[in-house]
């Protein structure tokens, strides 16, 4: 039976602040992304969601990013290669103490907003954050944008991967990502995008920005939990690959 | 041979700021508290000092503390015990990472300034510190204060201690620290200071701020290497403890 | 006519996290305490929040705190004099600039959360904050507390100030809060809370806990709009003044 | 007589950490550009500094940085216009407060670190400071690299600005700064330096990398107090200075 992982952002609260709806969205996601308290979170929020992954049987990565609290990580910053190497061994490490504390492995390392993006272009910047992860733990998986430098760095690095996916993004015929800023780039209807999410796990394509049908790559499909609207999207999508015999299923289980 | 660990803080440096002289100090000490960024330090520095420690063989520590880089973590604040709890936990996780990065082992935790002192007095801080330190990694030691609640704290969780006293502070006739408000509270000449902790490591006992020779368990002595007088201090300790034929030897080795 | 003031906490955001509904609350009150980055808020946030007080002809007040974005201020910290008056200096600063871009006086300062508690009883800061503020600007209004510490150091520092009052809060025979921890300390009932504030404003009584008429002096009443109760609260307290021939005006005016 | 101004980076330390010599370098200069907590400093320090520019009666300027404590605002940012803006706005307001307190004026801007390299280049930049500095205080003075962007964004925004020029930086035949990448770039000789600066002051000229003569406008020259050697440069240019008859003074006076 084919099965995909949904992979979503999770703990981006901070202090006494909440944004998404962790609780109602952690039992429809099969891989948490939790906030190291680099862009968001706290030591005791990031306790907090790494309990709600656990009873959720969920699984549980770090998602590092440039110190920016202010910004929510979403401001590239001229950080060196080694100070971004830094910054990701802390916040992994961060994160592992509080899976050690609730008895459930870290398994994997997305990168953030502006650091994310930077390491989809920058191979130097995929490359120090695919060695920083397996210079703390080899066995932990790095979360690649399928088509990317991330999945150059990971291969030359030697560190496990997957490929992502979005599934509300249109994409080029190259296999990239459409910027934002292009019309058309986000897509909004829940069931357009359940249906290409199924394509995308059955027959390893997607119909690009031209109408073309090309091949990707797809072992996690990212999705969003922020929003009313992104939390019937990811309803749309389970309900679409349940009915499609897809399983859903946290990667590397 | 009777053998004492000299413990100090290390790492306590922060952005373009350095503070003591930890290249010079390593090689004289043989357990370092590496600060972990709530007090002093960053992701970068932290790396930095792991290396240092590591190349010297000295035994590596969490340093944790309350959330106050602005106060050197040397205010108290009324945080709660999960506060306290996550707070430690978060602060050991990101240490870790860089020791494993480092192939080195984290070993120990010790508290800083304003919640060092907190859990000195206070068991239920003392008992949320060392639960976080059992529940992150229960072969981590916990450094205690002697005949303070730390003791207690670390005996009721079941967490692996050793328990350190001071080289510079003079003791009540109870063994407890004299306030340093107290007159005569810090002792400042070299030559006694060095010859009170070779009576501590060989006899087990101190003379007690009102002429009175009492008990004392050291296991490891806290020394500091932030100012010249402060490195003349370890040096004169570590010449007339060899001279007493007292090994320099981290806890735990 | 009679015509009170009130006060509410605004501009708590932080980064990209809302928390109140300061768009729809502030037509509604007429003095607001604006946070300055230290418990809430940030640059932009501090901006918008002077802009949109200004729109609403709403009397403008830092809102300065402790240093402790993560426990958002509501954790007493053992800063010194010194450091209480160099931070309340700071946030009273940064907030006025937004206030001169604006074209906006700045009106008054209300220290927050465990600043606030900590001024109530202990003088010392108290006169701290006062003289903090009257070293900044001399016709500053400081809000504090009726019946407290603030009062008195107000008066000794020489500093302008209005005393306030709490429209949900219980009072004992003296006319101090009752303290949060005691049953019936906070009041609920809308209707209930608003014919109080009208009794406060007309007859400067209040019921005490122990069913006594006690005398209340009342410039300010403090209102909270962080919740859909609150809102609801305020609404009702307004409602009743305006039926009692109470205006709604800003201290000052 | 000719006369010309001195300013140097002061303030820079943060928490218990000290950098450069304050004390020392203060009776030196006429301008000190203090830093405001977003690279470096703190209230307590801002405070300190304030107090140390007033009693040795130098003209004291904001030094607003990005928001990077960890990278001492030496690192780029994707920060927006508003961003900048917000920041800026307050940081002036944040030392101005402590100007007021020790009642002296603040007379200066100038953005510190990597905020100061991109106003050099980037005109939107360059416009977004000088709109803030206007509009908290259209009398205060925006210190400007001589021939770079700042220049025109302070005419066209309309705020007072004075050009600066640096000591020990070498010239492009265009009047630009030579890049730090660029051998030859620093100039390191006390004598040689202070011989440019004292003809840079009397002839408006400077000789470029290439030879030329070329010139170059001078309000201000930049020094630096953060080092043994970065004093004596301090100290020859004063003398080299006073020797040819002119009179340090900082601007605006």
């Amino acid at each position: 039976m084919l099965s995909i992982d949904l992979n979503c952002d999770m703990g981006e609260g901070f202090s006494v602040y909440s944004i998404g709806n962790d609780d109602q969205v952690m039992p429809f996601i099969t891989s948490a992304n939790v906030a190291c308290g680099f862009h968001a979170s706290d030591p005791s929020n990031m306790w907090k969601t790494v309990k709600l992954a656990a009873r959720n049987g969920v699984g549980i990565g770090a998602h590092p990013s440039y110190p920016d609290l202010v910004g929510f990580g979403r401001r590239a910053m001229d950080a060196t290669l080694d100070e971004i190497s830094a910054d990701v061994t802390f916040q992994i490490g961060a994160l592992s103490a509080f899976c050690r504390r609730e008895g459930v492995p870290l398994r994997h390392v997305k990168a953030h907003g502006a650091m994310y993006n930077k390491a989809v272009d920058a191979l130097p910047v995929a490359k120090a954050l695919a060695q920083a992860i397996k210079a703390v733990d080899a066995e932990l998986v790095m979360v690649c944008l399928s088509n990317s430098a991330m999945v150059t760095a990971a291969k030359e690095v030697g560190v496990p991967y997957v490929e992502e996916v979005f599934a509300d993004r249109a994409y080029t015929h190259e296999g990239k990502l459409v910027p934002r800023s292009r019309e058309g780039a986000v897509l909004h209807d829940p069931d357009i995008i359940a249906q290409r999410v199924l394509k995308m796990v059955r027959d390893k394509t997607v119909i690009s920005i031209d109408g073309a049908e090309i091949p990707l790559k797809a072992d996690t499909i990212c999705v969003h939990g922020d929003s009313a609207g992104a939390f019937e999207m990811i309803k749309a999508i389970r309900k679409t690959l349940e009915a499609g015999n897809v399983a859903l299923k946290a990667f590397g289980k």
